[in-house]
């Protein structure tokens, strides 16, 4: 659960003091994620900013941090589900979160010009299909990276090296789809500095790996470097290896030691089982574009935030319904995280606002949710779980930025134990209540049933 | 698959002619739905109109449309997502295009004004759980409806008649919650003529049912007639079939024949099975309010739609990939709808945008997809699927409404069979390529695998 970014939102007209977990950090749904006081006016209740500004980016955070622990450290993470969202505030609200959540870029140019999310991406399969090879490019000339000496033409060049890269591959020079190298050679006039190919439109080896090398070759000898390949279809696991072997190849061949590293690119309907099979040990592909499995949270598609009266006038109040499980937890509450002398987390205690803060090393009686006795804890560290953020409509601290965000996610990701954070059947962590929240509770359950 | 309602797109930025399906038409993946040429410029490809302003909104009103079928059309049904949207504009998108779906109303203000949405709702727990019962309303003075004879203190008789009803039901008048009944009271007040029950606070049986009945027959006695009220956790098919006992009883009792067909409203995380379920023959349930599973489609929170380039300057383009799904038909298109002399659907054809029309009554050779050989048919009607709607910047017809293309969709599928329209392995309807179409895939795959 994480909380976003303030985005345009009329704080000043909050008068009451509001508190918060601070943003990236995790939290558990049992623990309230944000205090907002009832008068605070029409706008802040359910369809305002505990409805609309949490959930769904906690939900795509959350996802999104999931996906980057599957990943591990070393994989880049590029998210390309902008057509998969709820429209474009939909899409907007995605890249920000899966940003934040743990991925290193975005498709979306829009998150980047509003919210900073480094933006990346590859060509289209439409741009290398809409070449057909009798193309004549307007300017074929090509500058060496250096600046000095006359210019080459590239598309003539690139004809030169696909004849040694075909022979070297062991491929006829016409098998590789002309219109597919017109587009690799379009685009590299355009960005010399930044070529990259999209292998799949037809064939990967007997056409779009062989086109690259020969556009990457071609570059490279006026010193210009590829900066990757990218797969969408196929066995892409696979397909990397072999392309890697290519890339290795081709290097001691044509004696281009960089060609060894450019990046391989995938994607294709990514979702978790699939991300960890390209992610595992050995895996030859570095750059991995995932849409709708970051974008929709297929897994779990909504996240149950809700905006719950707990208090009026200092006055506790609790829904009881027809299901426990719908109960809420009276009164205005703090939430504080315990830690052990190890600084390992031992549970999280939700107790009434008015109740002094547990101690560092005193014993504390907590009623875990459902237990017919207390049990005991005693901290070796106390860490309050809820700061005021907005007080006289003013903010307590400058919010941090999105980056800041974004690297709290991953350090307070890294303090949970390995039995929390791992993905199938994690253990349950902790969120227990303080004996007066405890006591709260059964009188109103006893009250309502006399 | 449903294409949206155009809202605020530069149309006329767009010199090319558009042809697209009829709003609220159902289509098949495999059916261009929408035809965009490749040089009307930015905005128009997949960040644009294709790839933000189809998938979303034809998701969502396909998922209210299977919603409205397993309802039947007797069920009101209300949508209350947007809490679970991907923030306020994904709201939007979700209440506007579950109501095209089929659904009665929405609970999002923004969508009934700037959509036309009809707009519902009923009260929130926060409201009901605000008061204790020791508030003293402002003032409790209810005229008669019929606006002669003199006021009477609401509070006062709901405390009379919640004598009668706990007597009636065999309830201490203890048991009912004092500030559950002070919020109905209040609420009463407030909208007499659209008074409704949130029955699940604390206890429906002990507590909910008996304080509405007390608000109610209040009320009635004042010529005003409570318009329903809501269960929100439990068993709602079984407490609904004993409210309407109840109801039943009391309207015999105290001679208030309306208070039989009070409708009763429900609500909690239905999905699917459980709409099946408050749908059955029997069931005393009237109004179904949907949030989570019509707006974020959980079987399937996305729905493939891409923009792909078929044709650049009247040449066809294909993508061929590494997988056969992932290929691309190539050329600009048509497509008909194919149908038998009694009206029954036959199959779609795909077909080159030069070729002849089918003709009703004459032959036809077809290509099914995968299939080796072509089979013939022989159309009684022939439909066009595609319309031009857009020509050198101007619609061609004006845009129906949102109401209009809402009856569409309830039209279109009840010309679809039973076995297409069921929701479980339904038959997979026919979409065929001309025999042209086929060849010109054929000779693209020969070009590309020499």
């Amino acid at each position: 659960l994480f909380l976003p970014q303030g985005n345009g939102f009329p704080l000043d007209s909050v008068q009451d003091p509001i508190k918060a977990t601070t943003e990236g950090h995790w939290a558990f749904i049992a623990t309230e994620g944000l205090l907002v006081p009832v008068n605070s006016g029409p706008g802040l209740g359910e369809g305002g900013v505990p409805g609309l500004e949490v959930p769904g980016p906690s939900l795509v955070a959350t996802n999104a941090a999931r996906l980057r622990l599957i990943a591990g450290p070393e994989k880049r993470l590029l998210e390309m589900g902008l057509r998969r969202a709820q429209g474009p505030d939909g899409g907007l609200t995605a890249s920000t979160y899966s940003y934040l959540g743990g991925f290193d870029s975005s498709s979306n140019v829009l998150a980047g010009q509003l919210r900073g999310v480094p933006v990346a991406g590859t060509l289209a399969h439409s741009f290398v299909t809409s070449f057909s090879g009798s193309e004549v490019p307007p300017d074929p000339m090509l500058a060496p990276a250096a600046g000095e000496g006359p210019g080459v033409d590239l598309a003539a060049k690139a004809q030169v090296w696909l004849e040694h890269v075909c022979a070297h591959l062991g491929l006829g020079v016409q098998e590789p789809h002309p219109g597919e190298r017109a587009a690799f050679v379009a685009y590299a006039l355009a960005f010399p500095r930044a070529f990259q190919g999209l292998l799949d439109s037809y064939s990967v080896r007997r056409s779009g790996l062989p086109n690259f090398l020969a556009v990457a070759l071609a570059l490279g000898e006026l010193g210009y470097r590829a900066v990757g390949v990218r797969l969408d279809s196929g066995d892409l696991l696979q397909q990397a290896q072999e392309i890697r072997k290519v890339f290795r190849a081709a290097a001691a061949q044509f004696q281009v030691p960089w060609l060894e590293s450019v990046p391989i690119a995938v994607s294709n309907n990514i979702d978790e089982e699939a991300l960890a099979r390209l992610a595992q040990e050995g895996s030859e592909v570095n750059v991995i574009g995932i849409g709708t499995s970051v974008v929709t949270c297929p897994q779990q598609p909504s996240l149950g935030c809700v905006y719950k009266l707990v208090a009026v006038g200092g006055q506790p109040r609790m829904k009881l319904t027809e299901d426990p499980e719908k109960q809420t937890l009276p009164g205005s509450k703090a939430a504080f995280r315990l830690l052990g002398s190890d600084g390992s987390l031992l549970m999280d205690v939700l107790q009434l606002a008015e109740e002094p803060a547990p101690q560092a090393g005193q014993e504390l009686r907590v009623w875990p949710p459902g237990a017919q006795e207390p049990c005991t804890v005693r901290p070796a560290q106390v860490e309050p779980l809820l700061r005021l953020c907005l007080q006289q409509g003013q903010l307590c601290e400058p919010l941090p930025s999105l980056a800041e965000s974004r690297a709290l996610v991953q350090l307070s990701l890294s303090q949970l134990s390995p039995q929390h954070r791992r993905l199938q059947s994690p253990a349950q962590y902790q969120v227990v209540l303080s004996e007066r929240l405890q006591a709260l509770v059964n009188s109103l359950h006893a009250r309502a049933s006399p």
